[in-house]
């Protein structure tokens, strides 16, 4: 404790440190840019980019974060995060206090697959070497992975859907990318080999899901994996933010998971006294 | 308790109403849509319209909406929401919880102007009964607001900025829509008008700030004042992101407010012993 | 900006002040205590009412202040707070994440019941201005509150108990307590008129509840309504680590709030496509 | 989709099945006891205990929890859980919020550190195999949990005390703890011995801290490692709720880390326009 005011001073400023945003009064500046040439002219996807990654994307590029982003939104009260949003506004929280305690459950499970998704096809691409993906050489990191991380493959199959409409989709979209020259494809192909892999050993189809063809945009962009959970928390944010609102609307107090005329089962001992 | 099955699975699923999202396998339908149908075709901004809304927008109205969204993503270390998303990251928490605790904090003062400046507006609008706003009818209006709310009027002034460059650039965004129709522009006149007054009453120019631009924005979209708030967290959401992944690049341990070399004023009764 | 460095190094010191702890390099002083005077010798209730008051209680005053944070440590899965702490664990979030999830649903409906009937109750005690408090004057606070509040009258009335075995055995340690000297017994009767006055206007008994006990208790006691909501967090996170530390027990993954068997009703437009 | 009433009426009871509590009108069941018997009886470390455990424990044995449950309360502001408290009350959240901010931060790094300790006793306790444990033995799982998590053993050193004097106190309670026959002593042996296996290692004392005593304590009482972080939340929460409520007496707005006079330091790209 015994600094001096200057180093004190010195230190307190270079405690926090960033080279996202630059403020000044009546200036503020990111990556760069004063923000009043992008308001207008930047996409909203385009700026997500450029604040995550330092430089503006190419009109292309942007599209298919876009589309990513489009596709995650929302998939029903079924899925916890939704149902903490809605359950968190009849409690009396704000619109904010809701959004915050569904994101929160986003975690390694629920907000996770894309992310680890991208980390198995990188460890695909890290084995590949620049040669072309094989089935042969696929299976070998699918089992590498599943040896390490357990029988779950993130980003393939659904307890709901057979096909997942919005993979279909998205995986046309990357192939007319690269056909355009946007992305070269790579990991579309590994993802479609994991696919491949996975449908032989379950001996029946394990196709691709929204959390796997997201992934294989992401990476095609050249994303790092970690900010794979990132952007999916983005896009369904929007989601939890409408099922707050809509329940705000109808009302409701103190709603729990059922209804009360639901019981739930007690398993615990018999009842007794305190002796 | 004492209701037959029938009734018990038929109140389980009334539940949980929603007029978002139907899911059944292999298909998921926005307000009515396809999902395959708006991946690649609807723009960001357009779905989160659709969600919040139930109907698409027009193309004019989406570029207006994205403005705000791009304009509002963050304003740097100083704002406790940044700084806590940065904090979470140093304390082991994955992207998921640093954006939790982070977006919890938008609360009514640091995440609600926007919000509350669209119920001020709204207020004028109300008083104003389809004629023209004058200055007069909006001192009266800012009286009954600050009787009721204190001395702070939300959307004006800043801290930091004498003038706000993101809101100069929002309004002029406005205006050119009004210009070709998008808008009618009642807002932003009600806006300025009470920029007119705070000016006059402070004797120095209370400038319009991003809560109030965006605030106008929003209305004269017609959305309504309680999504006010989660749009501007939809939009700072890009800056918690972008700072939690800079500071795990960062790495650090605990990082607490300030550098430990900066003490803390400890003002509490003198050492003591239990008796 | 152009601040010395002494005045940055002052106001940096200045911005964190507390009353409460105070640490130097081998010592802590809780409200000036040394920490390691406390451990072993102060209860957990008398560590609470320390760090929340700046004194230690009188052993009966901690013997209430204990019932009260025993009573309500849980009212089962039912509850948003703890259904989410349950679900939260099986989106793979740790138990401070599932905690804080649920502890954020603790809001004004759910959680702050105590601290609004303990104003109603200081404004029952208000009006009484030293004179006993009457049948007439409750009545006279309960129009007013309700006016300014509606219908609904914290602390009184449950939907899932006829009589709320655990107000009754709380009140009757504050009677206990009253006996022995320890608390007036003020708000005690300040609670039985208004549940008296309750039941008139319904025509059917309205039972205080556990937050109409534990308002009694923490207000016999000197607390802040303030921190009626405090308190009833303390006790209430039992609940929730207990709840979540059997979840995780359980296994389960992305565990909605009802089985996926059990469908949601979709109220929104028909399937229609994208012109 | 094609469930009986019957089917789905029994599978929406199995969805949430608890031994915790049983909550039927008018009875409130813990473990089987009625609240009732246990309110003004059980102190409330014995029911956290009960509520956490399943049964009761012995009165020496709440007295050892509650003096670890007391000794960790507190560290100031500049702990990140502290500052978010703080930080939240002045963006405007309730009590909840900005405890469950707070809380959530208490993840892997600055909450974990019990937990993980715990664990690392637990592989020393586990290669003891009945004998009496010794420096070298140590020595030996100490290589093995380094080589595993790297060079930061949790729950020993501190960066602000040289002696951690809640350590100190507490090591000194097992001691009389273990004379009294209440606890056998094999933990705090461990401790010690890790300790000064730590301490030749680095050729300077590296001393147990509260989160190596409060593991100490959880394990000698028979507590599992992954209920030392819920724990520690138990108690860190009465200093996260305490310095809320301190912050809500002083007042402020938007309070970030630092005070507006400190800047942060700014290392992005200089000033550039969009092209």
């Amino acid at each position: 404790m015994s600094k001096t005011p200057e180093q004190i001073a010195r230190e307190a400023s270079a405690w926090w440190t960033t080279e996202i945003v630059d403020i000044q009064p009546g200036r503020i500046g990111i990556r760069g840019y004063p923000i009043e040439q992008l308001i207008g002219r930047l996409r909203f996807p385009e700026m997500i980019w450029l604040m995550l990654r330092g430089e503006t994307p190419q009109r292309e590029q942007a599209d298919l974060l876009e589309a990513a982003l489009v596709a995650a939104v929302d998939h029903g009260p079924h899925a916890p995060s939704i149902a903490i949003s809605r359950m968190a506004v009849t409690c009396g929280l704000p619109i904010n206090g809701a959004m915050a305690s569904a994101i929160n459950a986003l975690d390694d499970i629920h907000g996770g697959a894309g992310e680890q998704c991208m980390e198995l096809m990188q460890q695909v691409a890290a084995a590949v070497e620049g040669r072309e993906p094989t089935l042969e050489l696929v299976e070998r990191v699918l089992d590498e992975y599943t040896a390490a991380h357990g029988k779950i493959v993130p980003g393939f199959g659904h307890r709901w859907h057979g096909t997942d409409p919005r993979a279909v989709r998205l995986l046309q979209l990357v192939r007319d990318a690269q056909a355009r020259g946007v992305v070269d494809g790579r990991f579309a192909t590994i993802g479609t080999l994991v696919e491949e892999a996975l449908g032989r050993r379950k001996g029946t189809r394990i196709p691709m899901n929204i959390d796997g063809a997201t992934a294989v945009i992401y990476l095609e962009l050249g994303f790092p994996a970690g900010l794979g959970r990132g952007l999916f928390i983005l896009s369904r944010s929007v989601g939890i933010l409408a099922h707050a609102w809509e329940q705000k609307q109808q009302g409701g107090r103190i709603k729990g998971p059922m209804p009360p005329s639901v019981p739930y089962t007690y398993t615990g001992p018999q009842a007794r006294d305190l002796r």
